[in-house]
């Protein structure tokens, strides 16, 4: 029977409509039957319908009863609904099968849920992003971000290995078992801090990734989070894909790199980086809210959830 | 005897060396002597000088005797160092007499100061954007910012009026007594949160302002604010100046009025708005730290906190 695909917008507006209708089309391609919820192209202002219809569409989502829950897009919008959404009812949907993925905005989402229920989810492609490329030759479809997919959608999915930057202080040797993964977009996750929706892990691995923001406040969004104490309660922290931001001259050399070396010298909590997770094509999916093992080797990183 | 300024650099490096004579120099001609710190022009990639330099800069500046200790510009550098301040001691320079003033990255050191020590400062101009500005017949220091600045150094400061936005559900009648004065950058008081230099302020007067920032990003930090109570423990809200930001065509009519609507609907606290504080020429200066009295009537608002 062929696996179903529920596509929703809890988040901004859909514009592109091309590459949303050349994502549903590649799913199909990909095997998989795909419901669009009713809303999935609604929109107000900048958000995918008012708050009400977003806050609908994603209880709809978990009554689809479909083996994905996916996101058409990210953008803003899930943090100002955070109190409306019903978490139990989504976190049963996850217990009866149905996984949730998303990326970017749908942070606040994933962990809200995990800070309320415990409930696992996926940070993973977008709909739009990730299966709706295209119009190039050479944009398609990223390989390893659909294989990724696969193994989630078929339960096949063990885990995930990468090849760390070669920079001074890179971490060379570490085993973790069994820590909890969590993370997603930096920005996003920090604007939760201090809220209820801030899930508390301890001893844990925490991926970021982030776009569009410059270094500095990359490392401001940082330091929020070691003042915090969220850094140095981790096993691991793994920096994921920062793009789309520009360097200024007043930068002078300052660099993301330089960001990296200063939270390495802020904490003993070993920082990897290079994880293919981010506003990239090729990405991997990894889960919020489940406990893995991480192994890395010289440059080699793996980190395994097993079945 | 003349009253005497010091100039530091704890944040950004300066570029504009013309506008930083400039100011020195607009100072002088308002009668003021003008010391400038050893390290105020000091640049390390993009910081005025490295961590410690930053340190030793303000550790130097509490120890100055100046009646006013003035940052030269702010950017991006404090939030990184507050581990390192001081506070007790600068806390006892203000308790000797030096009034701290700054804006932007500054508010890291205000609110940080006040969550170790419950010392006051000031939220104002700082030298090159304040009184370094000129070059073109029109751009000359605010006259407005000037006279508040002198009512501070003089001692003869006694609070601020200003005519709020005429929009449907302004705040037209209130009367708040002994409330305390706080806040200053959205984004970066924001960044503090869930951190032990966040101060725990209830039943305050809370002020913001932000540059750069396109309305989407002011609310979801504004939601931060909301979902971690703040916003709900307050007597008060006044929305500055937020400047410095595209709109663009995803927005579809979503706007800053756009959250000033939402704000107002999230909370029953009042949230009033153009306080003449932010990144704008015409600014008063503003305590943080300090209780005063607050009347509106009408569009008209008053800050009062007398002698």
């Amino acid at each position: 029977m062929k696996k179903r695909i529920y596509i929703y917008s809890p988040s901004g507006a859909v514009r592109d409509k091309v590459a949303f209708k050349r994502g549903v089309k590649r799913l199909n391609t990909l095997g998989y039957d795909v419901d669009v919820d009713n809303d999935a192209l609604a929109s107000s202002t900048r958000f995918a319908g008012d708050d009400s219809t977003r806050l609908a569409a994603i209880h709809r989502a978990a009554a689809s009863g479909a083996d994905v829950a996916l996101i058409s897009r990210g953008g803003y919008g899930l943090t100002r609904i955070l109190q409306g959404i019903r978490y139990k009812t989504v976190a049963k949907a996850i217990e009866r099968g149905t996984q949730f993925v998303g990326i970017s905005d749908f942070t606040a989402f994933q962990l809200a849920l995990f800070a309320k229920t415990g409930a696992e989810t996926w940070a993973g492609p977008a709909l739009c992003e990730g299966f709706g490329v295209g119009g190039e030759p050479d944009l398609v479809p990223d390989d390893i971000m659909e294989d990724c997919f696969e193994d989630l959608v078929s339960g096949q999915g063990e885990g995930t290995g990468w090849r760390q930057d070669k920079t001074p202080g890179a971490v060379e040797a570490l085993n973790v078992h069994g820590a909890m993964v969590w993370g997603g977009n930096l920005t996003v996750l920090a604007s939760m801090l201090g809220t209820p929706f801030f899930p508390e892990i301890k001893g844990g691995i925490l991926f970021l990734e982030d776009i569009g923001e410059h270094p500095y406040r990359i490392e401001r969004t940082l330091t929020q989070l070691l003042n915090a104490g969220v850094i140095g309660r981790q096993k691991a922290i793994l920096l994921g894909q920062f793009t789309g931001y520009k360097l200024t001259p007043h930068d002078r050399g300052y660099k993301l790199q330089s960001v990296v070396d200063w939270l390495r010298g802020q904490t003993k909590v070993p920082v990897l980086t290079n994880l293919p997770y981010g506003h990239v094509q090729t990405k991997v999916l990894l889960p919020v809210g489940k406990k893995a093992d991480l192994v890395v080797e010289g440059r080699d990183a793996l980190l395994f959830w097993g079945h």
